[in-house]
């Protein structure tokens, strides 16, 4: 296929994690050095800096500040959550970013997201295929979600899995450390997948991990926990638990919602209290086993923690950003770069294309083979699969004793 | 003055710290090697093993694992809460501390914790002296706290502070990453003095800081905080806010206690709610300015976050440990090992011998001096005193990509 000449423009969406930047790195330097491409932008905040004409002309940013990217979290061009209009309902949106496209007669665009911004991207793609814009669009995976489709494991997911880990297995030692019991609750994210949760268990390999783990994939049966956490509290002292937000009950409900149904649950003020699920568990398990309980949400601590980051992740988000940019040039488009697993041990993947519209708007979840019953983990099957993600240490920079981010310019494209 | 010759007896107390091990590993390592020394011992739980005669002979174990204890959190003998009667009152206690003192021939006591702990200590120090035990006894300090009296700073502090100002770094660049305001509100430790919420600020100094710090020691009006919060919401989309879970009103009433006091806060089960400050300000901030607003509590992860422990903190607990054993043999006791600083810049520091009945029980608060007025975080002062402290990073080592710490047998001591 021929070499398409023309500008380069990524822009990042939805939620930040601690490897996004790594692999818009990838795609950014292999841009800039690749004598097809003209111009190499960064849309600020994701499609809507598209839509409102606010490009970075990323070659006039110092290179080494850029090489800091992927040891940097958080998604450095600002991120976004926009629900782009299905074309044949309401185009006004589609015509806009082709205008924008022309404008800067940008020939490659590429989104670095997870589920709602793969489903942007398909639809950015075909709209593009059905005017007739020659131009190669590709989505680059992000989400420590880890519930992209037929992809293995998605960029983001080791380093999170790699810090909770690391966290279960602090806090283990800190939760135990007294004579008296103590009830430990840790809610970890994941609204309908428990790839977060189950990464709590790896600290179980170290003999630090939750007596029990609770994932949105098995409905949860209050009755069942409390008989269990009470059973556990009164034979060993200390209980420690790891819960996914996303647990619902055998109805179908988010047992988080079961606090804001009341309006009695107001605080001082009259207002609705915001506490979430490990604190509506910790109120309720306190109740019942009149036990010291802590509730603890590693909430956005978990999603951008680059100073424990994963090597492995660090380098396969490098390497998935570059790869696409790689083959949209060599005339590939319409597709994201994912990851089939060849072996756990030694750990060997490949880069594999999937069709944008397979990947978009399908949610991957665990197998209910690789969960033991009744809140007891996870099994051999899930650590073989997890382990080789979380191997190695990341080479964050330091100054003063703490990371060192790149220092972006944000300089306004021109042309 | 002469050498005693007898068994060495350390124990650890309160809360845990990233580097407790570290100092009690520097007491430990310094026994093993002391020809006057007979035997080294440690008690579970603290003062409760030496009361019930739980005492581990420490010679048993594995050097090479031993020496793992430095990157190891919390207290790997077990901690406690006890609080020790006044021997005049009732000295149950005591005569059952000198029948096991005497039982095992403790001639070297050491006790590692912070300000409850030095005052157990001091007690036990006093009565041995007025029964004539012959004993050396000393205090080794830990406190993520940093509230020992005298001491220009106490080992464990260091190692939270980095822990602190690295996730705020993080957490800045997630909460800040969307194009959609967000008000995000994060509880530190700290019920009276402000130590670890000033280190936030350390974040400030590579521009990734909080907007608004409150600590203990400045009386809190919740109206100006809803004023500050919502003039800077308007102004910038993103406020980040550190707070002190010790902040209190000018009545001297602590803000994480508005909700508890009314009866309507319980949960869907009838329950008391357990959410801490961070939810109830969440609560209070959401209803005041409709922003999306965020609670995040550091909860226990900033005890024991061993992963990123600051270096400067391992070697100096290492060595309070190991030269608290020395001076003891050399004839000292009724003591406590403190930091007195030199200088800034360079950091320098010198150990400082402090009677225990001048660091029991005293706390130490931030200098009014080094606060900016209306939460506007802290001054050069501070930084000039925080920054040398989390400088170095851990050798922690890894084993399948996460944290080895030392397995210890914990064998029964026998005489």
């Amino acid at each position: 296929m021929s070499k398409l000449q023309g500008a380069f423009l990524i822009g990042q969406s939805g939620g930040p994690t601690a490897v996004i930047n790594a692999s818009c790195y990838g795609a950014i330097k292999t841009a800039l050095e690749n004598e097809n491409i003209t111009a190499v932008y960064g849309a600020a905040h994701g499609i809507k800096g598209v839509l409102n004409d606010e490009l970075w002309d990323l070659s006039q940013e110092d290179p080494n500040e850029l090489a800091l990217l992927p040891y940097t979290p958080s998604s450095f061009l600002g991120s976004v959550r926009y629900k782009i209009a299905d074309p044949a309902v309401d185009d006004t949106d589609y015509k806009r970013l082709l205008a924008i496209f022309q404008k800067y007669n940008i020939r490659y665009f590429f989104y670095n997201g997870g589920n709602d911004s793969m489903d942007t991207c398909n639809k950015i793609s075909k709209y593009m295929q059905s005017v007739g814009y020659d131009c190669r669009i590709a989505g680059i995976p992000k989400t420590i979600d880890n519930d992209l489709a037929i992809t293995d494991h998605c960029p983001g997911y080791p380093s999170a899995a790699k810090y909770i880990a690391t966290t279960l297995m602090e806090v283990y030692l800190d939760a135990t450390v007294y004579d008296k019991g103590q009830i430990t609750i840790i809610e970890i994210m994941g609204r309908n997948a428990g790839w977060l949760t189950a990464a709590a268990s790896l600290a179980s390999l170290k003999g630090c991990g939750p007596d029990l783990v609770y994932l949105p994939e098995v409905s949860f049966s209050m009755d069942q926990f409390l008989n269990k956490v009470e059973e556990l509290y009164k034979a060993k002292g200390s209980v420690i638990v790891a819960v996914s937000e996303g647990i619902k009950d055998a109805n179908g409900t988010y047992i988080s919602e079961y606090a804001s149904d009341l309006a009695s649950n107001t605080d001082a003020f009259g207002h609705k209290q915001m506490g979430g699920l490990a604190s509506i568990l910790s109120s309720i398990v306190k109740n019942r086993t009149n036990a010291k309980v802590r509730g603890i949400e590693l909430s956005l601590l978990q999603r951008c923690a680059s100073h424990v980051a994963s090597a492995t992740d660090i380098d396969e988000a490098l390497t998935v950003g570059a790869e696409t940019v790689k083959r949209a040039v060599d005339g590939k488009s319409d597709f994201m770069l994912g990851f089939k697993r060849l072996s756990d041990k030694p750990y060997q993947i490949e880069l594999i294309d999937i069709p944008l519209s397979e990947v978009a708007n399908f949610e991957k979840k665990i197998p209910l083979s690789w969960i033991k019953p009744d809140g007891a983990g996870m099994n051999e099957e899930f650590y073989a699969y997890a382990l080789p993600l979380i191997q190695g240490e990341t080479a964050q920079m330091k100054e003063d004793g703490l990371p060192r981010f790149a220092k972006i310019k944000k300089v306004p494209a021109q042309i």
